[in-house]
């Protein structure tokens, strides 16, 4: 078939923010950015609907949009054209020739935010800690100690690195907690997982060029940051053993891993999987973005090695959060880098936003110093498994013959695959009802490549004694 | 003259980190990306030094450092050669190896932090305020309400924008304190000035296309933001009116200004200046970021309007901080962006580091809604403005044979031309010995382009009846 535009039109598959935006977006951005010349006939809504699998009205509603901006002139009983922008300067629509200033990279539709689903405050929702059980007192106590030494000293411009007192208290958590080693100048303190991948996108992507392996399904927000950065990303399948490392193509400069706890299906890296990613890495000289987000909490098995751990020659670059162990919020992430890159990162942070906010980090720095921190994680993890058993059981018990669980032994969340995936509709449909909160990995998936369907549910927020309840809700709404 | 390397190079001057360095990290860089490729001879010493303007010994000591990394193979008795660096894949220099996985971009000299300078207590440095009379109290009292309001709310990730009550408490600030138009959604809460500049150097610059106009001096992490973001920055001089609008190209897409209080000179954008701004912007269809970083201290005069005040078209983009008025370690602060531009500026913060901590964010905007930022404001006005005129009596009186302070009337610091630029290396060494802080507005120049000689002195950290002394004492100095 004829192709319908000059150009490969892809379409985000789910498409968060609906089929009508993605379309939209796309259109705009190739009329911004010239793909799509002033004058240039729209091709007929049928044929696009046709063309791109979409019903009519979808197609209807995106052109609708483009003429509401300005971006597409109607004409009365023929096709509409590509409005001519350059005359359209000085004319009274702002928003139409600022956005021609801008970067056309932002408009690509993996880098539009996701607009935040309204959930019930138990849920099923991954990502998100338990706060009923966080030790407030104590981090106020804290806080308030932090402050007083705070009042005494004089302002400054603190390290773009962290405080040495926190890099010095993340260097000794990972090395017990993960057996990561490293030192405290190893450590770079970041507002968030968030912004290590960002930093490590800028610092090792040289945009148009870089190769990125991503896993996939995989964590969207960091494909974000790497593209943003200009990475071209190449996805790269997940079975029960983690990464399909012997899929990786040769030329990547990058690979970005979630060993411990695979997000989103829950799965670890199996050793020699991590043996062959090393190997892989040395052969073709790959760095490798290892995103440790919810490794602390372990519920069995014998925890397996690090890629940091395991890495001999300064490839891996750790990255860890205590969006997970503490509380999102608290925006406070950390890269164990390799000895070689620890400068030039440390430039990126300083150029990005100089320092992260210093009071927190030095609250931060007491609470993992005092051992706070390690109690906390001990005592969430008896919580988290319970849950998590009731979750097994219930998935199991009265989903057993639509659901199976996929193997995963740590972390806030797990997968289940749909035994037979013609169910899957249905039983998506029914967990969206019954299980809010629960999301199919497919949400996870990079745009046209869709992964075996299975369902995410999250146990931070969760009561044990709620899973079972709604499941068995799923099950009688399925067996109808 | 023949050039003595098959590229441009030019130094920075001054070097803040020595021109060994400098010249170490430019040399270092061609050789990664391939300027300078295996095998090619390094000119003699001599040559470059004579080439450069350098002293010999700054020459070999830059080459010694690229033979001790192994960038540069020494032959005895011959010219030293480019190493062939692909051959070293497999040896045991992943520092060497690892660097050339990264962009290039960010070896340039321009986005290299400065090693912080070691200064007393109570310095003239610039940019920092006064710690001594900051409400300590209440911001601890503030966040001891928040983190008990806090401890009651279930975890989540917060709008990447900001929380909604500190974008309205910052929208009624500067509609208060700098009559800048806006309400609660065009804020976007940053952490502090220099994300924002980040984030929009990565929104408005199209890598290796946005040509984008920067005041000469002015302030290098603003010029860093956008190197790092790919675009070709344009200097552009400053006089007594500010930024010379009349010698801004045609062709330049974004012009970034200090108009309150130009950074480092302290002068204010004139009034015709101003418009003259806005009418080049309307007619070249220009976009303007306005770093308003010290405004709200105002000494005397009619405060002039800002520059988005002034702006009818939705094309500035207002930066305001908390690091001036509260202190730099709080990492706090704010875009005002045109109303077109605040989908896509949120996608960028959220694809950055997803929001700024919430906590501080709830004390920041208790602290605005009751006031006390205005209290604070209000007192410290009083104290800095002693100090300014403590400051200018200083100048007139003991430094008036060779110091003319420039217009200033706001902001924490103030510069003095020197009479005759002859005198300005003695006038800069006694600065050194007996002003530490000071510094030369040449720290802010763009490399290769040098502005008047003149001194830029903060009165942050000083104590009014501590200037007339330093002053008394450089003056000895400069008679001997």
């Amino acid at each position: 078939m004829e192709p319908v535009f000059p150009f490969a039109l892809v379409l985000p598959r789910p498409a968060p923010d609906g089929l009508t935006r993605a379309l939209h977006q796309q259109l705009r951005a190739a009329i911004l950015d010239g793909r799509l010349g002033a004058g240039t006939p729209l091709p007929a809504t049928r044929r696009v609907a046709a063309a791109l699998g979409l019903g009519r009205n979808t197609v209807v509603a995106a052109y609708d949009l483009l003429v509401a901006e300005g971006y597409v002139q109607p004409r009365t009983g023929a096709t509409a054209v590509v409005a001519d922008l350059a005359h359209r300067r000085g004319s009274r629509s702002p928003h139409a020739r600022g956005e021609r200033r801008l970067d056309p990279a932002w408009s690509m539709p993996e880098l539009q935010p996701e607009t935040p689903r309204i959930l019930p405050e138990r849920s099923f929702r991954l990502g998100v800690p338990e706060h009923r059980l966080f030790p407030h007192d104590t981090w106020r106590r804290l806080n308030a100690r932090a402050l007083r030494r705070w009042s005494r000293a004089p302002f400054g411009y603190p390290p773009s690195e962290g405080l040495p007192e926190l890099r010095e208290a993340i260097a000794r958590h990972v090395a017990l907690a993960r057996a990561v080693a490293c030192s405290a100048g190893d450590v770079l303190v970041t507002s968030g997982a968030q912004q290590a991948f960002d930093l490590l996108a800028r610092l090792l992507v040289v945009p148009g060029r870089t190769r990125v392996a991503v896993e996939n399904p995989g964590y969207p927000p960091l494909r974000a940051a790497f593209l943003a950065a200009g990475a071209q990303l190449v996805p790269v399948r997940v079975d029960d053993e983690g990464l399909c490392v012997d899929e990786l193509p040769d030329d990547v400069r990058v690979v970005s891993v979630t060993p411990s706890h695979q997000s989103p299906t829950g799965v670890a890296l199996s050793l020699p999987r991590r043996r062959a990613l090393l190997a892989f890495a040395r052969r073709h000289d790959t760095l490798v973005v290892e995103d440790d987000y919810d490794g602390e909490f372990r519920f069995g098995g014998r925890p397996l090695d690090a890629l940091q751990t395991l890495d001999r020659e300064g490839r891996v670059f750790y990255v860890g959060t205590f969006s997970k162990s503490l509380f999102p919020a608290l925006r406070k992430g950390f890269v164990v880098a390799p000895e070689w890159a620890r400068a030039p990162l440390a430039a990126v942070k300083h150029c990005v936003d100089s320092h992260s906010d210093a009071i927190t980090q030095m609250v931060l720095a007491d609470f993992l110093r005092e051992g706070h921190l390690a109690r906390h994680v001990r005592r969430m993890r008896a919580v988290y498994d319970a849950r998590r058993a009731a979750l097994l059981e219930a998935i199991a018990g009265p989903l057993g013959h639509w659901l199976e669980p996929m193997p995963s032994e740590a972390g806030l969340h797990l997968a289940a695959r749909l035994r037979d995936p013609r169910d899957a509709p249905r039983v998506f449909a029914a967990a969206r009802r019954d299980a809010p909160g629960a999301q199919p990995t497919l949400d996870y998936a990079v745009a046209g490549v869709e992964p075996e369907p299975a369902l995410a549910f999250g146990y931070g927020v969760i009561d044990a004694e709620a899973i079972a309840p709604a499941f068995a809700r799923m099950r009688r709404v399925l067996l109808r």
